[in-house]
């Protein structure tokens, strides 16, 4: 995630005889567990005050406690526990003694895994991801719109900046409206809590892991969500950051030990240089200020190459997924990141859940230095990433090109073709998540002009290209507006709101375009749901000819053809040299209009289309 | 290389029954051979009128002949001999009778190899490569302008595309300018025959694989020219064309079979599209046209899967090795190539001549596409090209890109550091031969807009960049113009011709200007010869800061700091971020002004300017 802030900067660094006055025993993180993980180790993070002088006992059968660390904040105290495949779901007592003081105790709660099986299923190129922010998207509690006691409690829906209100139950009302718009997957902006003074509702400055931020709902509100979704036929994906912490949290307040983030004698911002991690000619202090650098003045840098800040995150995240059941990782700035820390943290949530899916933001330039980070890749020295996908900028920048760019050898429509072309460096590029705009760039509809054609055939390459298609709220209505200068890619969805004057969740709300547009990818959406040529097939694509491009999808049962006139004009092609993949079709269903096309010798074309036909 | 001709085609088909009116024996190639190479395989083709009715004979201690190949065209035979390595230099008579028929007989030569320390010694980083064309770089021999009996006989100076009059004797006159600019290796583009009627200049379009083309020289003036360089510290660079060969050639005329070269049912050219190569999605027919498309209706397109191409191609390669012991290989059009056999191929001429060298012309769009043809890289599906380097055309855009771009996160100078730092796709980016501008492009001083700051410091980042660099003959007196519309890049070299008014090859002929030209280049190159820090030292590069590249060369010998400021004003910079590679130097030498710094904590820029700096 990106955007620009000015906020005054704290500059932590733990002085060695100062902690913080606090409860004898504030906190036990995670707060319960499973049985039967596939990881018997568990390590609990254990905050209280001048904890480290007390000894630990615990006794539960299949239950061990096999070491208790000692870090350099006395306030903390690491518990390794080993959890025997034998172990009951239960509770048992965890006793903290200290000479000359009353025994503390946390009564631990084992429980048993819901092992069902609309749980953790992945998302995939199946799917179609709906984007949105939490706080912009509708506001269905109004009394948890400005929680008192914490930082930021103004509520501004005139401020890009300040809090709009929405929230968790807000996104609860409106599932219906995504599943008939076609969705199958919503991708929130991360719910966690951002207890920050400013800008807190973008939600990338995380205070308190394991708490959804009160100001969008609970965590049991957050499980009900996801139950809802998966109810429902959707999935669920959790927005993570593992690169930087809210400078606001309670864990940097008062930290386990000086290296839990990235300290420097001054602050010391990244470089925001992907190149930097991959280039066999960096500097070590070019590399080291792109990883360990700052992401922004309230964002503390952790370092992941602590085996604590490891072992919590990693415990967190996978807590998480068995609490609530949800379906998907997005992993924000993935490659700020600690690149060991995080193919081994993937290997782990993997290890877990099986289906689960996991891609990582990755804005660099080109597809190898994208590629680069991605699972199975063959340029990164023999070292396995082992995140499954990216999002893939470099598809929403070659559409972009190939609908507003002039046609040239690489230009135009010749760019989607060349970017599609290096697929090679991927291992799999079908788990890439394809998109036209998000939250950190100008809104699609503002990208081509407000040009209502390219605007279709930018949502029908969208949805008929090889990965995971992800729109952006607000998408399916023409919401527009650039992210410079004034980030207004942000605003509420019209509707979402008590006493909004209009509703664009509803049909009779929406301009004659704005519902020409929803019903456009409704179509296409609900379309694509039932073809797996499009889903899972696989693609093939011609070298454009006087600027058209055409690509297949196919398998088995079905082939899709689609065919982008980039002309100002309509154009007309034969479709010869198609055979390879017309052999044995004569007609063609025109999947948008309803046509049936009788023969598919020569194809008219719209000026700036995109003609989806499925073989027949 | 890549040109535009209107030419007339005429379709080359075999017909079965229709054979040329040939002498009984015509050819025997390769003419001679040694005895002692790697490979104890030889095959001979042997052309001659119906000469596979003849049985064969051969009788020398040590050669066999191991079979006799009958091919579609019975004025070909296919000799397939092995040499043993006892087998003594010396003559025999190979003898070819057919009933009612006298003997015919040729002499066949194997000679002793020449194992000279100074023969096929591998073009490296070390070296300066000068490209230039001989037709347009000096006439030396009046008397071979027009050869009688050829195809083209006019002479024409004042057309782009007609002859010229250069030759080899023309280049062997000015090895002394060369040597004194600095340059240690010279690449002609092809001196082989082109018989064609058009255009038969540029040499692209063999027609005889074992001739010099007469309007050049012969083989034996070439033999003397590689000796004369290697006598002069020069080596030598030669031009080879393996996906294609001239339409006049008489292996075309009377082709030993109709696979020879790529059929098509009608005129078919290439796509030129290098991406349909590599593409996962790739239709079969896009990158079959790409392989097997002609390259241009005079340039048919060889069949490089059939074993008798191989052969004869392979054999004829190390045959002009061993025969004049130059130095390396450029590859023309190498992405036009199959793959397979450009990769047997290199593998065998390595086998024969260990430090030989061998680069391809690889005009594509990315890194990532140029690394795939490169040795070693990761991301052609584990396929080793076995093509040690590539003409880098990366690193020309960048560095134009750097010089004439405006300065954005990967624009501008960040462009030329970003393309660097994708070194990581190739196993060794050293051995790619760097460059500014050559016969197909644009001319590097038009490019810049005819500035001098910005040639100066072109020049200054080749000198001192990773790789081998490369300069286009001209460059260094400033010679323009664009590659289109009027290709007047390869214009002749002014005193190259008896008789031109002036003499650039001398300073009093020379422009101040071209005279600054000529001194700058040739003072950093000759720094170069004497520097392993630049011809051999690693390379560090720093993230560009206020449009100011930094980057450094430096073995343990020396270090070199290279500061580029893009900027169009005088700037300054501090070096403290530079730690890594300045820590122990205090003071330098700035190699293009002679400029002792006493200090190097600040340094100050001239505007739009390379700063070389020798650290001591």
């Amino acid at each position: 995630m990106k955007f620009k802030l000015i906020v005054t900067f704290f500059f932590v660094f733990l002085g060695s005889s100062l902690f913080a006055q606090i409860p004898g025993l504030e906190r036990v993180e995670p707060a319960f567990w499973w049985v039967g993980m596939k990881d018997p180790k568990l390590q609990l993070l254990i905050h209280g005050n001048n904890i480290a002088a007390s000894s630990v006992k615990l006794n539960y059968p299949g239950v061990k406690l096999t070491e208790v660390h000692k870090v350099e904040n006395p306030n903390y105290l690491f518990l390794d526990l080993e959890i025997a495949p034998s172990a009951k779901p239960g509770s048992f007592p965890i006793v903290f003694s200290a000479s000359g003081q009353q025994n503390l105790q946390f009564k631990y709660e084992l429980k048993a895994r819901n092992l069902a099986a609309n749980r953790a299923q992945g998302v995939t190129s199946k799917d179609l991801i709906y984007l949105l922010m939490p706080d912009r998207f509708s506001n269905g509690d109004k009394s948890n719109d400005v929680v008192k006691g914490m930082e930021e409690t103004t509520l501004n829906r005139d401020s890009i900046y300040q809090r709009h209100g929405g929230d968790i139950q807000g996104l609860m009302n409106h599932l219906g409206y995504l599943k008939d718009l076609g969705v199958t997957a919503v991708w929130m902006t991360p719910e966690i809590e951002n207890n920050q003074p400013h800008a807190s509702y973008h939600g990338y400055a995380v205070t308190d892991y394991y708490k959804i931020d009160p100001r969008f709902g609970t965590n049991e509100l957050y499980k009900a969500y996801v139950e809802k979704c998966h109810a429902m036929g959707l999935k669920v994906i959790k927005d993570l950051v593992h690169n930087h912490i809210g400078t606001e949290s309670w864990l940097i307040k008062d930290m386990p030990m000086k290296d839990w983030v990235h300290q420097w004698p001054k602050y010391t911002n990244s470089n925001f240089r992907d190149a930097a991690v991959m280039d066999p000619h960096a500097s070590f202090i070019d590399k080291k200020i792109m990883l360990d650098g700052w992401f922004d003045h309230s964002m503390a840098d952790m370092n992941e190459s602590n085996p604590y800040v490891q072992n919590y995150l990693t415990q967190n995240h996978i807590w998480w997924v068995e609490y609530t059941g949800l379906d998907g990782f997005r992993l924000d700035t993935y490659p700020y990141n600690d690149a060991a820390y995080m193919a081994d943290w993937a290997k782990k949530v993997k290890a877990e859940f099986p289906h689960f899916s996991i891609y990582g933001e990755t804005l660099v330039w080109s597809v190898a230095n994208q590629a680069y980070f991605t699972q199975g890749n063959t340029v990164n020295r023999g070292f396995d990433t082992q995140l499954p996908g990216v999002t893939d900028g470099q598809i929403k920048d070659a559409i972009n090109e190939a609908l507003n760019g002039k046609n040239g050898w690489t230009d135009g429509v010749n760019r989607l073709y060349s970017i599609v072309a290096q697929d090679f460096l991927y291992q799999d590029a079908t788990r890439n998540v394809i998109f036209l705009d998000n939250h950190d760039m100008s809104r699609f509809y503002s990208v081509v002009g407000e040009d209502f054609n390219k605007y279709k055939a930018g949502m029908a390459l969208l949805l008929t290209m090889r990965g995971i298609p992800q729109m952006y709220y607000g998408d399916e209505i023409l919401m527009k507006n650039f992210s410079n200068p004034d980030g207004l890619v942000r605003l509420d969805f019209p509707g979402g709101w008590p006493g909004d004057q209009v509703n664009k969740f509803t049909a009779a709300d929406r301009t004659e375009k704005e519902n020409e547009a929803f019903n456009y990818v409704q179509k296409l959406a609900n379309y694509r749901k039932n073809s797996t040529a499009l889903q899972t097939g696989k693609l093939m694509q011609y070298i454009p000819q006087n600027s058209v491009y055409v690509y297949f999808r196919y398998d088995r049962q079905k082939t899709v053809m689609v065919v982008y006139n980039s002309n100002e004009t309509p154009s007309a092609i034969t479709t010869d040299r198609f055979t390879e993949r017309t052999a044995g079709f004569t007609k063609a269903l025109n999947v948008m209009t309803g046509e049936q096309l009788n023969s598919i010798s020569n194809l008219g074309l719209p000026a700036k289309s995109v003609t989806i036909l499925e073989l027949k």
